[in-house]
């Protein structure tokens, strides 16, 4: 047997990030950005208020307060997008809106809640209830950034945020990291397509759409070449077909049995397949190669050996190839609420619920571990690790968990400050 | 002033889930069941092999050990998808494939590895070096689930596992709730679009694209209406567009200035428009209302502004639109690694980095909090949550923190229990 590590290790080592594209800015929402983005304007692009309110020359207003106001003459309205070719002079004040530029002789802006208005006989003036001090509700020119500034690095991945940013900056158009198209078949004669009815101990082709499933989550496009029947010709010509894609996944055909051809048609035409006994429960046997420079996994038929084996090295290999660096699950640490043992040797992964607890975290092992049992990752929302050669965990102990979706992200409940 | 919680609790009650659609199995991907899934078959359908190996009847292997094997004769070789009709009678075996259903009369799998095949004088005979029990290897039929188990109910978001699930129990459709589709403008003569160049103050409408992504990383469809111009006519004629969606969202044009005629058009148009001013920081404006029954959002103009409303308003209702249920952000606890001060009256979000520490989290506010600066939204992964009246924290202090992306379920570096 060999350590997952080591497994993982030698697999990385043989992918690399696919080439660039370019998108749309919406399309490239959650891709890897593949260009360094340089700021070619200023944000904001001049001085400019952060209120409605009025432009005034803080001098002026020395002194208001809401018993004493000072007068000033309006002498002109100005809207958002729109420039004052004058320059505001001693006792002048310029209505002016959240965003338009800040006219010159200007150097404060008051907001609107603290002035009247008031016109008689063709005279507009504004009554100021509160002093204003130099730069009060002005934005400066460039705060956010300036032109030459490097505004998002590459492979950075692109949220809403960096979507903000390159809107504003005038970028329609980015360069990212291409997407893993990725082929799944799936293989044995005992298999039947979903839409038929299975009998006589057949069962269910699940895996192709599992996995399928799978790398849709992980932001990758997904073939489904379907299943292949235990027949050398009918495997080879599905693998070939799945050589059109950047990666290929099959799922059975990899244990030790003799009706096993997975092995043999690989080795046939790429070079160099590993066939690992992997130190890991579930999901022990793994194979793993490249056919014409591309990684083709061999998961095991299990279906929960097949989603635990994805979620240990499938995963990585996809997220590297789109050109991401945060590839690996984060362990977050949760304490045990139950005893757990197991055998020595081998990693376990063990489906479990993770809830919140106090300041930190609870983790509580399923019934039903079996490779085969669905039902409790339909339960599950992490992973626990067990350790290669640990072989007793306490309740109450601090242990090491993957969680499988956002759940520890949402809640069905606002939180406390939003609510009182 | 009002809460967040009070706007909060009058927008949830005015939106409710869409109806329901019925999709193929892998386009239910994150979307939400709308029917209890209720298994047609069991899994397994029968009793059958969890390894490669011999099925055999448990008392004919006793006493077997490395040293002193049992030979038993062969039957057959039963590939996994086929079923034997005749029955093992005592001192036979039959070489089994996993999955393969166990024979009539077998009790016990026993391993390949722990076996040894000869063949004399067209005689199949099995040596045996481990003694079985019967049970060994062999999975139940239904251990993961019968005909008639509720295996999936109304209301639970679809991951893998519940691909998985949905696809071994035959089911190539599934009804889930419809997604929504939301209309997206932006309101104001000081906008030009992102291909444009802004000149003499004017500022290319990022927020359009910012809210269009921030649909989509919930799930939702977006319909992007532009830029409305400050002018009924066009404002009216935008807004009647969006409401061929389920939802509408404008950004700008809410805040006192006279220039506004967002709130004008809005109510002209729908009955019961509410004008708020939040409690908040950043994003204090916010319109919201129903028309024809479809909730309309006028935000704050400002980009950060805008980001944070939707945030804390826009998105949970319109996962409630999408049938989910935890349509909240979960507070996560962090301590602070620096002193922060705010005004009392206001919750104020902080853009900040959240990261790992010991067996928990430390987050640090970021420089640049204005409602203008984009670029300290680049650098955020969190938003800290401070509380209404508090106006002094402290270094050191544990405090709640909503997650802004993945980046805290994912790392640079495998776990530990990975790598050694």
């Amino acid at each position: 047997m060999i350590p997952v590590g080591e497994a993982l290790d030698l697999i990385l080592g043989e992918v690399k990030p696919l080439g660039y594209e370019r998108v749309p800015l919406l399309s490239s929402l959650g891709r890897v950005l593949a260009e360094d983005i340089t700021a070619t304007i200023s944000n904001p692009p001049l001085d400019n208020s952060a209120m409605d309110g009025y432009a005034v020359r803080a001098g002026d207003t020395a002194g208001a307060v809401d018993g004493r106001l000072v007068s000033l003459k309006v002498i002109a309205d100005l809207p958002a997008g729109n420039i004052l070719r004058e320059k505001i002079g001693t006792g002048e004040a310029v209505r002016i809106m959240t965003g338009a530029p800040v006219p010159d002789g200007a150097d404060a802006v008051v907001m609107v809640e603290y002035t009247e208005r008031t016109e008689s006989g063709g005279e507009k003036s504004v009554r100021i209830a509160r002093e204003a001090s130099p730069g009060d509700n002005i934005r400066r020119a460039g705060e956010d950034f300036k032109v030459g500034d490097a505004v998002i690095q590459k492979g950075h991945t692109i949220r809403p945020a960096e979507v903000a940013m390159l809107a504003a900056t005038g970028k329609p158009f980015v360069t990212v990291y291409q997407r893993p198209r990725v082929a799944v078949l799936s293989t044995g004669d005992e298999l039947v397509d979903i839409y038929e009815t299975p009998t006589d101990g057949k069962i269910i082709n699940s895996n192709s759409y599992t996995i399928s499933a799978q790398i849709l989550a992980c932001g990758c496009e997904a073939v489904q070449l379907g299943i292949a029947r235990d027949r050398r010709e009918d495997l080879e010509e599905k693998m070939r077909s799945g050589l059109n894609s950047d990666a290929i996944i099959s799922s059975g055909g990899v244990s030790v049995g003799d009706f096993d051809l997975v092995k043999e048609v690989l080795r046939d035409m790429g070079s160099e397949m590993h066939f690992w006994k992997v130190a890991m429960k579930p999901g022990k046997p793994l194979a793993f190669g490249t056919i014409g420079g591309k990684p083709a996994f061999g998961l095991p038929g299990n279906p929960i050996s097949s989603m635990v084996s994805f979620e240990q090295f499938v995963r990585p290999a996809l997220l590297k190839m789109a050109g991401r660096r945060d590839i690996f699950k984060r362990s977050i640490t949760a304490t045990l609420t139950k005893d757990v043992k197991k055998k020595a040797g081998r990693v376990n992964f063990v489906r479990a619920i993770l809830e919140p607890s106090g300041n930190g975290f609870r983790v509580t092992p399923l019934e039903g571990q079996g490779s085969g049992i669905i039902s409790s990752m339909v339960k599950a929302n992490a992973l626990i690790l067990l350790p290669l050669e640990e072989t007793s965990f306490s309740e109450g102990q601090v242990i090491n968990v993957h969680p499988l979706d956002e759940s520890l992200l949402y809640s069905d409940n606002p939180s406390d400050e939003l609510i009182s």
